[in-house]
């Protein structure tokens, strides 16, 4: 749909990767975003300011470095409001950016273009701000062999464009919502009376193509769950040295469970919980605090 | 709708100056919000793990000290998903509340409760952390005079709702959209040929309702602003130096416009630029980049 | 996105100041309304009687002279039926025209051009209904300075069209709507106790760029009024006389106060209101009461 | 759901006779009424004026005389707001109300009920104008035995509401959109090739359930199509002298096809039109262009 | 919009009479089922499977003979996930059609092009499975003279296209809705107190192209239906000799009264039903039990 | 929300183990088919025959032997029409019902009552009609360990409803969309060139929650799978004598797997197939063609 000039090798592997979402699981989203912004009378001010004939050019530039995410969100914010602009995109999402970098060129009607400025502006910040971070919290634990995930702590209304984000910086998805995996938190555990019993319970009332992932925030649970033979153990709220013994005792069970750490995990205290042997860090944080990135549009004539 | 047990005086006074908002503004958003995370086929943790027929209790609670804001649009996830959960609120939006307040009871069917959960505190993160920044950058300007605005940088879809978190946090909204007031930002000067070009289509075009204001970057464009007679000057990326200038500079224009501060403004310069005189601080970082409050559900039985 | 064949320089001009909606703005309403008249089995006239690869062109044509307003609105129906009807404006909204004169020019599908007949015509011939007696309005009192505004006495689901059809009879819009300016009514004053009450708490609790109306019924009030230095007086049901001396208050005040007279204001009405000196005349009449514009739909072959 | 107190035997039998319609049918049309009032804010007059616990009373009251509808409407416009508002008509839809009548008693929180209050009123000044114009045709034309109905010619996305509106008026519905009825126009007429051809192509392309109805412009089209066995004929654009003619040979042609009359008819030209003995008189005029009928809110305290 | 090549004379004969619908009516239920297909996080398996760039070749078969329905709907969904691919219909609605045969080549990118596919042949296999059954019955009628009506007994959410798949068939359409013809049944005649009653009642509450029809159970309740002149009755659950019986009285009657057949009517059962001389079979069985036609989508490279 | 008064201890058992959907989820559906059926005009027939204050009693009753699915719907559809509709179940989704049993009362208001009626009925017999047969299928292979599961097959809108009924015939549930596991089928084996490199291509780029199924037509393709270390295998159109030795290669490779025969399953098939030892039998049948239940509602005064 839009000419894509990638930045050497590295961006064009890994956007290889990074499937776009389609237009239609994000379109209303966006047109209620652009609606949000022009009320019922729309842009007052390019309306009166901007004669109607007057054509424009403008580039989208990151005024900060990060890794770039919701670039087609962002181009279709503008075509959606104007058919006549037309948006080249000269980057891809999941490249790393520098300041200054131009992402997009945009031209086409003045009005309009100014139009649909903020709108844009608001998507791209928003989701490059998480892929940024989350890109940093990846290259922190680069070698540890362990993922970052994300958690259903996103923002209402964008869960599937923040979850793309994710992937933009190098992140892994963890479950899209209630319906497509079998999570039991501590309040199930406790309304089920106990963690055998909620396990129980699930075993034949779910489907075949379905996970069961269990949290645990003791040794004692977990050997509880390994026998139980989850598919997956969150150990919540542990430190680094009762995470190594987790990890311990999953290998010596000889399970093929995965492992996956959480509890308030940021930037500082990831690489510390990366080192200790855990298959995943989830990280509400990248989706629920992450800061925007800043970028900006540059009007050209 | 529901009982509100304030926390002394402050909160009270607080309290009835931040108005509600009407479900009717909030209801498709939070019903899409429990949509998305329902998906087609529900909370398959809670519908297969709780009995049909158990009931539960639960507290919503702050993890962190903060400004809570959001609670009736959190309220209104659980009674929206299931109207035999009962929900009463312990303080309200606006009040400032420590580590472990308990910010709401709610009572009824366990697997309901538990899977609206999520969506709710969704909301009641998210807005509760602007509130608390907010508020944070209000009482760091204490006795400056000047007032702390929020701008158009929102989160897609949730406009109305970080307004009022600002709101509660103590600060103050800026125009709503694109279609409430007039602002002349750089971008409109540089098609529009220059700021009195941009005034003089301005006049005449809008109605006797509408504000205009006009950004300006130098001491030569707020000089030629204050002859245009407009409204507000959004005085853009000046130092504290510069703004004092500007600040004199009105002053003895004997004009009744209202100077606002923008550009990059943290918690950390606030308290610099808002010593300079001027009357607003426009602040976009307080709802495109503030931190979650951390709060959580915990259930009693 | 249309080609506009104006009628001469004023056509022109006039145009020029009239800024077209967004079709994100009307799209829904639009397709709502072609869906409201195709109900669930479509057209059965034109299914059953035209074959369905006849072709057919046709105009738009006003059978009475007025004002137009709505054309882009009118094409957007048929394009959206069906995307092979091309409609070629041949004059421009805000345009007067004469009994007779081709709005537009139209050629495709037989079918479909039929189908959409009604709904075009009915949004054209109600927004053309209103920027005609707006018209009027406006050259009746040419000459007097005031300017004719409109109300919120808008048709539920129309307001943002019905305001641009007020622009287009030469009108000036009001605010949109309760969240976009402050207007103090008799029941707000009645319920708060007190216009000096009201306003009193009003300062502080709404943004900068929001402005203050407010409604007296009385001098008594108007001297009020002006004391609490608003932005704007509402003058309600006052006759001539009163409102001649009320605008020598206002005057006499020294206060930069806007003057709006209100109140069953009619054509009839209007000139010998425009004459006390009031700057505007706030007229409900035009948007909800406004006759139809006669337009009527002609096959060609 | 309502409590109503109608006025004596005559609004009791006319009410028994007008089904109301289910709050289904509209309840997004009165929806988004409130919301394009609400915006994005709210009503930022009543919230920053009335002190949230302020409660208040308030009657509806027709300010002139006219036929009442919409009431209903009206009612679910304050409750859909604010489920605390209490309303309880005192009348009914399709009754005929003096100046000063009260039509319904409203009692809630303060602020809910001014802001509801003129979407309340938009719906219904603008239905009861209809049905206070429907009543005068059809009381100017008693004794005729001829009926009056409504046409395609309504306001977009309100045809539902409208159509009820003629209904309390004692005028009659035509076909409600495309897909109910077959009625052939000239347009029609004149792709297909003339009248024969084109009833030959109706039949057996729709339902049994399905009427077709032929407009015919001059007594020699009449004849045709009274030799196809038509249920309807529209008689567009015929004087009472030709009008009279034309029904002369419905009579004597024997059939029990059903005549009317139609094009531009005014309250002033309706009476000298059912004098001709057609069956119907079909009337754009009563929908697309009757004034508003003056109907006002006033808080009682 | 797509290129038809038409099967022989045959198929465009048929084509010809069954207009196509306008997609305005049918997209939003056709995005609905792309994203209910698509989630939160689109098609995780083509994604990950595919190359962005890939395209690829397909065509849309029938894996068993019957009738197409469909087609425009099914083309739509690819269409609408993705305007980059191109779909060329190769045969066209209420076509015959062989097993194997080829009935559309789609080609563009793989990825989407896999995406759409299921909710492609989903619409497609259902509405020719019903298509399917209809001729069947109306060719194992063929000679009768009677008509094969559907009922509202339809899929929710697909009345449309359910009613559309019908004619495909070859079948004729009943009412669409409770809104566009009346249809007294047992019910209504036991809450009114009788069948005259009802008619009586019906009789001028109901506009003129409104058409009547009432069911009758017994022989003495069609006696009793056609003194009161409806237009249709409906006779259900009689046997074919009753059914003769009763043709017998209606055509002894004079009256220009439709008969229609009705009471789980199937197949087998259709034949002597309409050779007891009725003019329409209703069968619900056609639209809630029909099977789907086998379809599929064979990628070609 | 209603009372359900069960058939013994065995629809006790099985209801507490089928989790009903939330409201919220099928909300939209059920309004959007009640409006469907209403049109713009409402029910002519109810509103007309039936005076506005008679009240009825009706119930819903099995006309055939079956297993109920929607009754919550159905009965939501009466609510949602009419909330002073009162619907008393007496029986549960997931029980077997004889001819004749009465499956719920409902009472109130005899023109909602009625109007109500087809669109309840259309919900509950096309949703126990699923019940039905995914009932008569998993009977029949009762004590071969097999499951029967449902397909993506399902009907456009009503996917977690349909899935829904067949949990409550006995079966279970496959993926519920594109976006909660990866199937790899033989369309993404041709375009990625082979299932090696399609199964490596998945491998990295889908979250840990997700499971990997693959689709092979031979046994050299079974082998290939098992050695790819998948999660689930589709065994697609092999006979009984080819799933035997698939069902024993994968017993002799030592590897959990679980497989799945595919391919026009019917309830003729079934059993043969079960006693293969497959695990998983997916029956797209139970969806896409499943018969209706005939239910019906009798009013009783």
């Amino acid at each position: 749909m839009s000419a894509h000039v990638l930045e050497g090798a590295e961006g064009q592997r890994r956007s290889e990767g990074i499937a776009p979402l389609y237009p239609l699981v994000y379109e209303d989203v966006v047109r209620r975003a652009l609606v949000e912004d022009l009320g019922r009378a729309g842009d007052l001010t390019s309306d009166a300011v901007i004669p109607s004939d007057r054509r424009a050019q403008a580039v989208l530039v990151a005024r900060k470095s990060g890794v770039v995410a919701g670039l087609d969100v962002a181009a279709s914010a503008f075509r959606w409001l104007d058919p006549e602009l037309a948006v080249k995109l000269t980057t891809s999402d999941g490249t790393r950016v520098g300041e200054g970098t131009i992402l997009a060129d945009i031209a086409g009607p003045a009005r309009s273009l100014l139009s649909a400025e903020r709108t844009a502006l608001n998507f791209l910040g928003h989701l490059s701000g998480i892929a940024t971070v989350t890109r940093g919290i990846v290259d922190s634990i680069a070698g540890s062999g362990a993922r970052v995930v994300c958690t259903r702590k996103t923002t209402p209304g964008l869960r599937a464009l923040e979850k793309h984000a994710v992937r933009c910086g190098g992140g892994s998805n963890h479950r899209f919502g209630l319906d497509d995996a079998v999570m039991i938190k501590d309040n199930h555990r406790l309304v089920a009376g106990g963690l055998s019993a909620a396990v129980d319970r699930v075993r034949g009332r779910v489907g075949h193509m379905v996970k069961i992932e269990v949290e645990v925030d003791t040794l004692e649970q977990l050997d509880e769950a390994l026998a139980l033979d989850v598919d997956v153990v969150l150990l919540d709220n542990m430190g680094p040295d009762r995470l190594r013994e987790a990890v311990a005792r999953i290998r010596s069970s000889g399970r093929a469970v995965v492992s996956e750490a959480s509890g308030g995990i940021t930037p500082e205290t990831a690489p510390a919980i990366a080192a200790t042997g855990v298959d995943l860090l989830s990280v509400g944080w990248i989706t629920h605090s992450a800061p925007n990135l800043d970028v900006a549009l540059d009007v050209t004539l």
